[in-house]
């Protein structure tokens, strides 16, 4: 820990020497000009969001954008376009048809999506609502023989409060700040209370995945479950299985809290509330494999073009919107940072190569499979020749905010190198480099193999209040200068890794299996 | 003018008097604690929003909160209990069923509300959206003969922006000094500039009308209009006539921005897109008469109880929501404030009267033919003897916000009484009072036949960014806190007027017909 603590305090030393990198001021003009002023990136999220549609794992929506995004690689001029299969995922799925509404106490159409892969109602039904409380499986026994084609909900919803706080933000420049000077702490009190909330997490999950099934065996309708959010705002949550061979689970919808706690208040009155329903959803289970695309822009040197650069975002999204910031805006802006390097006329040295992963969703499949596939596995840390001609990994995957800075993920050596390529870019709000580590995204994949992997700062904007995961994250959200910025700083650091003479230094590598 | 100002510029000493006026601390503590500490304000809030329903004018849902407050009054032991006409409205209406979706290019339904008097769409329909590029009745000539059974929506759409303000504010007690502060201002220019506003306004109106007009000559099948909000809200505007012999009008939808904007990018880009709908509404013309309720607690003294003081706030709302804080909220803290002061047992000097109005929405109709029937005609300034009766008229319509303090809607002589009255509440944030005015709502009724009217100064909260007259103003933007207070100050302030030696001073009345 000492050790560790020294290291990061001679951290300004380490930047002061950043001098040295070299910035190729030429390049970085023809970039910026290219990604600031004949951006595509509005047209290309359009074609993500607006045309394809929710892009779940294996949904009609995914492949519909898979296609267009080769299609336009292809029209680019970039090699390799392929739609690469990294494993068996499971059954694709879509809403085919929604409608729910109160009719008692009055008629109110409920602003609610079905739970990913939950099946439909079998036609219109129209029921009494029932209001269950048990909070565990011998509770609900005393309901047995009664909820059959019945519209049930669970006596759980937290009351919605005002907020005063913007749903948007921007990092102040105190936060910046405050990014800059973090040192990495000791964090295993930390993980054992994580650990804590896991295992209780766990359990939960366990007993209400045994309430589900108790429900499916009684025959329910349809289970109405509260989503957060607010004022037509809704978030939605991990759905059933995908699985090829899944148990039947029953049709679920997760309902906008104003809605839920509509009917909620009234139960808990002792009022009536009875809900009419029609839903479908459709499974697709032709091809259960997962897929990424990838594209390339060949290296040019004899010595280095074996060498890779990847940048990458998942492409898949959750289902109740077209996942604008989530992450269409990630994948617009790598797709577009391609666009701009074939634009300005780039020929690199090392392989570029651009990755949409999938089923980032259901816990990184797309990019975790990619990397064992090729470059290793995490766990043996048994690695492949691949794996040492890899220099950096770049993610995006934090919505529509510009790019602010990098995260170091630990790697302080890369400092000086982020800190030079950076400086073009401090006119638009990017310049903050953190030791610190972000984590929930696909860089992961690749900093568990040892491969150099980040995941830029971004603006927060309104992505954890309004888009991130919910129903209202459209089109509507992404702002055109932040993606512009971001796919232009991208291209930049792309280039300027392609172009170094030595590939990005790597971490040490994390003991097998330490924990 | 210049008397005018000289006028105000002496209003502090008039303040300075308010010690003269006399508080009774006894009774306001017994109001405290009955009001705050007894409160049922969230139980008269649920019976009004989630119990009744949206309570547009004449419709069902606001029969069954007018019978709902007519029961408890008459529990509470009020007297003249009543559902009084004040003259014909129209047509009552509600929606029966809400459904409608995207089908191309991919599903996805839809947040929208039929607009207010709209007809259904004759069971379901599918069609493709029609996009029309008109913005005048020449110009939709084109389409002659191609629209019927057809979904239209016109070229026009404000793309949102990211918001970097909390949606929800409460006073600072700068903006409360700045109100405590003003002076009135010369309002000709402004005037001026109103009345072009309205002329275009009224153009626009008429434009619209016409074009609407011969859509319904051409039989479209649904109209889809752009709604502005965001992120799930979505404001209504006001619907089509409600008149007993209205023309017939076409079926159309208020559509949320982001879903009408979706579609509106698409169009714009050439691309097919296909909704299905369906939609029921039902018309209610057995009885077209307008009702208002009272109640009252009648006055005790001899020479006094002719005398009346009126409180209230209006009944009726939209038909996306329950009109929570517009204007359930208003009409609970009133409602409320009657219930305080049978709790604390008053036996009051004066009548008190309390006054649930309807159609505010269409025009201040229930409060302005309730003052036309019993006090007089604003127009000829002819009065009624009981217009001389009415010492006040308080009203409450500015949604979930606690009292902050008062408008004196020009009334500088109630200044120094309101002082006194707002004193034993300054701990719960209300004490500012503005010579300003405010506009809007049922108080002006009474104000334009010189019976000093006013409406209290409210937080704003999120009643402008989010719940006025939006699909979203539920029970939930209700905050308990504030609903106490205000009917705590209002049931004190209407003690004190009950029970001074004099009525409140007036106004002198305006010149007739200067305008």
């Amino acid at each position: 820990m000492k050790k560790h603590l020294l290291f990061y305090l001679l951290l300004p030393l380490a930047l002061a020497a950043s001098a040295q990198e070299q910035v190729d001021q030429a390049m970085v003009q023809k970039i910026r000009k290219e990604g600031l002023e004949n951006s595509r990136a509005m047209e290309i999220a359009f074609n993500l969001t607006d045309v394809s549609g929710p892009r779940l794992s294996n949904s009609p929506g995914l492949k519909r954008a898979q296609d267009w995004a080769m299609t336009v690689f292809k029209d680019w001029g970039l090699k390799n376009v392929q739609r690469e299969a990294w494993g068996t995922f499971g059954r694709g799925w879509q809403i085919d048809k929604y409608y729910a509404a109160t009719t008692l106490p009055f008629y109110h159409a409920i602003i609610a999506s079905p739970k990913a892969w939950t099946p439909g109602t079998k036609g219109p039904i129209k029921s009494e609502v029932i209001l269950l409380k048990a909070d565990s499986l011998p509770e609900l026994e005393k309901y047995k023989g009664t909820l059959a084609g019945k519209i049930v909900m669970f006596d759980q919803g937290t009351a919605l409060e005002n907020s005063y706080k913007p749903d948007a933000v921007r990092h102040a420049d105190s936060t910046l700040a405050k990014m800059e000077a973090a040192v990495p702490q000791e964090s295993r009190g930390r993980q054992r209370s994580a650990n804590n909330m896991m295992a209780q997490y766990m359990r939960m999950r366990t007993q209400r995945a045994n309430m589900a099934k108790w429900l499916t065996s009684q025959n329910v309708g349809l289970i109405l479950t509260y989503a957060r959010g607010g004022h037509g705002t809704f978030f939605t949550s991990n759905g059933a299985s995908y699985d090829v061979g899944a148990e039947a689970v029953s049709p679920e919808l997760e309902v906008s809290p104003e809605d839920y706690l509509h009917m909620l208040r009234l139960l808990r009155a002792g009022k009536k509330v009875e809900v009419e329903a029609d839903i479908k959803t459709s499974f697709y289970g032709d091809d259960t494999k997962g897929y990424n695309v990838l594209a390339e822009i060949p290296g040019t040197d004899k010595k280095l073009k074996d060498e890779v650069v990847i940048i990458g975002g998942h492409f898949d999204s959750w289902h109740a919107a077209t996942g604008a910031t989530d992450n269409a805006a990630g994948a617009t802006v790598m797709m577009e940072a391609m666009r701009i390097l074939k634009a300005v006329g780039f020929k690199p040295k090392r392989t570029i190569r651009v990755a949409l992963w999938s089923s980032e969703e259901q816990g990184l499949h797309g990019s975790k499979n990619y990397v064992l596939n090729h470059f290793g596995d995490a766990k043996t840390q048994k690695f492949t020749p691949d794996q040492k001609k890899v220099s950096a990994y770049y993610n995006l995957d934090n919505g529509t905010g510009k790019i602010r800075g990098v995260y170091l993920q630990g790697n302080s050596a890369v400092a000086p190198l982020f800190k030079a390529w950076l400086e073009p870019f401090t006119d638009l709000g990017a310049k903050t480099i953190t030791i610190g580590n972000t984590g929930g995204t696909d860089h992961l994949s690749f900093d568990a193999v040892g491969i150099p992997g980040f995941q830029f700062i971004q603006d927060p904007m309104d992505y954890n209040t309004r888009t991130h995961h919910t129903n209202q994250d459209t089109y509507d959200r992404l702002v055109e200068d932040d993606l512009k910025q971001a796919a232009t700083i991208v291209a930049s650091f792309v280039y300027h890794t392609s172009e170094r003479a030595a590939m990005l230094p790597r971490k040490e590598l994390p003991p097998v299996a330490q924990q």
